[in-house]
């Protein structure tokens, strides 16, 4: 159970929906971040940003963000789970592109901590071909989970255990978006 | 200088200001945010908030938002810098009300992990006052603060040394709030 009284189901709204129910004036810069972030117009495709988020998230260990985002990276990359935990798992040898491994590399720096960017990830992520764009969505990317993750683990709300519900709730976020 | 071209004067806009001006899609949901959580109606002070985000700030090691959220602390609690420095320096015996004192060992904990706000501290701050709403804010504070110090530090922007700077900038923001 939350830490706080959220006025909601928590089986029927677990993880981030409780806390953005229980708190509309935050739950709108939060959800239009969200938005903007991993949906908006972008040279990185959508699958590529959930990757991120997830990443991030499983170094946070927040479990209900780790998973939605695992499930709706699996969605846009029309891959299997498998495959996002062979990213978040062994990032070194998974198969994805030069400039999002260069990317994930500086998003884990930041989840450590944003003094931990240093100018030799920027360039290798640059030698990828990452642009300016897309370094600085990628920081905010992990910097804006490191919120996320800490938001929904700190009130302490629930996070399901059943694969097939985050599975579901993929398929609605990958159709409608984060501002529903 | 940032890690990515800003398109910016950084001496003139610091920070977290330029990242701001890059990118006005992210920055409005991320003024918008700032604006709600420490500006908005509540129950908690705008100084007590402050104080909050430039506790976690200092526990990020981010000069720029430390020095200003301490800058704007102080001058809505209408106390010196000094006032500040001495709760991030020893929050156990600073001279703030036990709900502050709680809800800063919250935020405290959230800086490291949301998983590290145990049932203990938030029962000891609702012994002390804390309402929920209190409580959701202090978390949601503590937790955007490690969004916004990571994007600071992450692009590797400027932080002036000069306090006078810090200031000025914090009576402007006081005025005029962060939607500017």
């Amino acid at each position: 159970m939350a830490h706080i009284a959220l006025g909601v189901n928590e089986t029927d709204y677990p993880g981030i929906s409780g806390p953005l129910i229980y708190r509309a004036e935050t739950a709108r810069p939060l959800s239009e971040l969200a938005e903007v972030l991993l949906r908006g117009p972008s040279t990185l495709s959508r699958g590529e940003r959930e990757l991120i988020a997830a990443y991030v998230s499983g170094r946070n260990e927040c479990t209900f963000c780790c998973g939605s985002h695992s499930a709706i990276a699996a969605v846009q990359l029309e891959e299997d789970v498998e495959f996002v935990e062979q990213v978040r798992g062994d990032l070194d040898h998974a198969p994805v592109s030069p400039k999002l491994r260069a990317l994930l590399r500086i998003a884990g720096a930041v989840q450590v901590s944003g003094r931990d960017v240093t100018p030799e990830l920027i360039n290798a992520a640059r030698k990828a071909g990452a642009s300016d764009l897309e370094l600085h969505d990628a920081v905010l990317i992990a910097a804006a989970f490191c919120m996320y993750n800490r938001y929904v683990d700190g009130l302490g709300t629930m996070a399901p255990d059943d694969p097939d519900l985050y599975a579901h709730a993929a398929k609605r976020i990958s159709e409608y978006g984060y501002l529903v």
